[in-house]
């Protein structure tokens, strides 16, 4: 799991049926700069642009409620409270 | 999951019988250069060559209908509409 | 799995309902420096931090008995003896 | 998927029951270097050493039908045509 | 699957129980140095420090019969035979 921070979103009309609905956030590791590469995860949790959050890999994105049987690799399933959070950037 | 771009295919007459009628597209990270690795995922939503797709990875790639229960580590499940692609190249 | 260090943790009052009551750790590799990125992990077993702990990855992070069936890539199942350590720092 | 050269093969005497019978092949990605590390694959498709070749990882190794049920992470699931191959070397 | 070199081992008393009787050896990438990182694999074929072993990563790593259900990422299921090793150091 690692804490990423929400930089952007994905839209894309065609798509595999199981993907309608979700929302596709772009996120990237959060203590790493911005010529790091991106990646796409499927917000569970209500996280918006800018926002750390714990992203989950695998299979284990699959298993919040709003993933299940998709084809989805990668998930948001917490936000990082501001006052705890490890670093501040 | 990944923004990809679609830069060609491979064909394979010796295979797994079940990768038989699948297209193997090579794509490669959108925002990398060309000596960055390509790789290859089954299309499972008619994407071209040059477009920017999303990947999914691992067991993910077998939640889409067309690779259910085939040898696929890796697939296009959606492709990005240009007028809200994360970054312009 | 991967002999890690214990370096902090992480909480986060908006989450998936299946991570409440867990123990998100922040972790790093043991052999890193401080430079490298750290990773989250559930803790499954009571380390504390400075600890030095084994890590597993994947679905196998959900085989300990407090992680079963919870979205999680990563988790603590083991605090590693300090007489028989692979490596002192 | 990752299109991967055929290098050599290992040979194990003492090794897990489901791999008796399995031919080990040492591979490396295609458009790598002799000084990138290579890993072991299992053929499914009766490839040659010099070969072509797609690899699939993790769980979707096991999903030819020659590993099924084996301790197998990377298999050979098809022989890439020469004609079409993506990169001439 | 990783030809990999067993370079130590390590004890853990703490651990999540379905570990307990399991031999944790530390390993590393045959053909790296001894500044890349090394990793933890169960022993499931008698392995000994020095020796040449085959790794599988990921749920493989439970299907040697030793892991079956445990929490365990990373397996060794073979003994390279000395003779037809793919590289002599």
């Amino acid at each position: 799991m690692q804490v990423c921070r929400v930089v952007g979103s994905v839209t894309a009309t065609a798509k595999d049926e199981r993907l309608v609905g979700l929302k596709l956030m772009l996120v990237r590791a959060a203590d790493s700069g911005e010529d790091t590469p991106s990646f796409v995860a499927v917000d569970t949790v209500g996280a918006g642009i800018g926002e750390r959050v714990l992203v989950v890999f695998g299979s284990a994105a699959r298993l919040a409620t709003a993933t299940r049987d998709t084809p989805t690799d990668a998930a948001i399933v917490a936000i990082i409270d501001p006052e705890r959070q490890p670093k501040d950037e």
